[in-house]
C-alpha cells in the first residue's frame, strides 16, 4: 500500500547543499501521496560552505549529514545505513550539493566520480529494477549509476548536457513542467531549478516526477 | 493585481531558525497564488546553533540573515530595509527561530521581548490595517505586536497557550488543518508543526493561512 521511498539529501542550501525548495516540495508531495519517507545523507564534510547572502565562500566546515538534518527535522540517517531492499524507490533532489557533495561534478565535470556510498545505494536500486527520480542537476550522477545510454534531462543547458553526454548519458531537452523517463531503467528526471524561474515552476515538474516514480513503484 | 507579501525568516532549521517546511510551503503557496514575495531577516547572530542530527548545541555562531538566505536562494534583505508601505501583507513562519531569534520567547516566556526591527515592521503592518499571518510558534509575537486582546492560536499546547494569555493574547484552540482569525486586527494564525505529525498536515493549515491572508489583502 504505502510505498517506502528513500531520499538522499546533500546538505542544506542551493549553493553548497541540497536545494531546499526542491527537497521540501518532494517531501511534501511524497507525504501527500501516502508514501513513507526516510531521508539519508553521506556522513562527510561539505566541499565548502557558501554564504548564501553574498555568494562568497565562508571559512567554515560543515557536515553533509548534519546540515541535511535541518531539512529532515532530525529524522535522517547515514546513507551507509540505507538498503535498497527496504525501499520501493529512491529520489535525489538537486542543488549544488549533488554536484559538490554527492559527486565532484562541479569540479571535474565529465570526469567526475560519485561519492562511493551514494553510488552503491543508487546502483542497488538500479540493479533491483526499482524506480529512481533525479531532480535538477542530480542527473549528473545518472551515467555513473546506470552506465552508457541512460536517458535523462537537466533541462536545456548546453554545457551541462554536453558533459552528461560525454559521460555516456543520452540527454533529452525538457521544459520545467515536465519529466523525462528512461522506461527501461525506470529513471525519471526533471529540470526543476536548472530552468525554474519560480518555486511554483519547480514544483510543477517535481510533483510530476514524484507521481511518476510512485506509479512505477506500484507497477513493480 | 499581484499582492506583494513580505516574509520574515529567522534562520534555517527548526531547532535554531525558521522551520524549513513551513517556510517553503508558504513561499510555494504564495507563488502559486500569484503573490510577489520578498524575504527579510534580522541581521543578527542566532541565539545558538543546534546540530539537527543530535539535538546538541554546536560551538559555532551563525547569522540569522545569512542562514535565512539559504531558504530564500539568496534573494533576501535585512529586515531594516523593509517598509510596510511597500507590501500588502506580512507572513512569519515558525520554527524555534521565531522564539529564539525574532524574540526571546524560548528563554523568557511571557516576559519576552521581540527583536526591535522585527517588532517595528510588524507593528507598521498592524497600524496600516494590513493582514499578517503568523505560523506555528510565531503567534508568540502577537501580543507584543497588537497588544491586549489579540486573538490567535498555537494549537493546543497548554503551557504555551498560558504564556500567550499571560502576555495579553486571547488564545483559541485550533486543529492543524485550520486557522484562527482575529477579524478586527486582520491577524491569521495556524498551528502547523506545533501540532503537525507530517509535512502534509502542516501544509493543510499553512495553505489555508496564505489563502486567507491574500484574501484579506484583496479586501483592503
Amino acid at each position: 500500500m504505502h510505498k517506502k521511498v528513500a531520499v538522499i539529501l546533500s546538505g542544506c542550501g542551493v549553493f553548497d547543499g541540497a536545494e531546499l525548495h526542491e527537497s521540501v516540495i518532494a517531501l511534501l508531495r511524497l507525504d501527500q501521496r501516502g508514501a513513507q519517507v526516510q531521508c539519508f545523507a553521506p556522513n562527510i564534510a561539505q566541499l565548502h560552505v557558501i554564504n548564501h547572502l553574498t555568494g562568497e565562500e565562508m571559512p567554515e566546515t560543515r557536515n553533509v549529514l548534519v546540515e541535511s538534518a535541518r531539512i529532515a527535522r532530525g529524522n535522517i540517517k547515514d546513507v551507509r545505513e540505507a538498503k535498497a531492499e527496504d525501499f520501493d524507490a529512491l529520489i535525489v533532489p538537486g542543488g549544488f550539493g549533488a554536484a559538490k557533495n554527492l559527486s565532484d561534478f562541479a569540479i571535474n565535470g565529465a570526469n567526475c566520480s560519485v561519492q562511493p556510498d551514494v553510488l552503491a545505494l543508487a546502483q542497488a536500486f538500479a540493479a533491483a529494477g526499482k524506480p529512481v527520480g533525479l531532480i535538477c542537476i542530480a542527473p549528473a550522477l545518472a551515467a555513473r549509476i546506470y552506465g552508457e545510454g541512460v536517458i535523462c534531462t537537466i533541462g536545456n543547458d548546453e554545457g551541462t548536457a554536453a558533459a552528461l553526454e560525454q559521460m555516456g548519458a543520452s540527454h533529452e531537452e525538457c521544459v520545467v513542467s515536465e519529466v523525462v523517463e528512461d522506461a527501461q531503467r525506470k529513471l525519471v528526471t526533471t529540470p526543476a531549478y536548472m530552468l525554474a524561474q519560480s518555486i511554483g515552476e519547480a514544483a510543477a515538474g517535481i510533483n510530476k516526477l514524484v507521481d511518476r516514480v510512485l506509479e512505477l513503484a506500484s507497477h513493480a
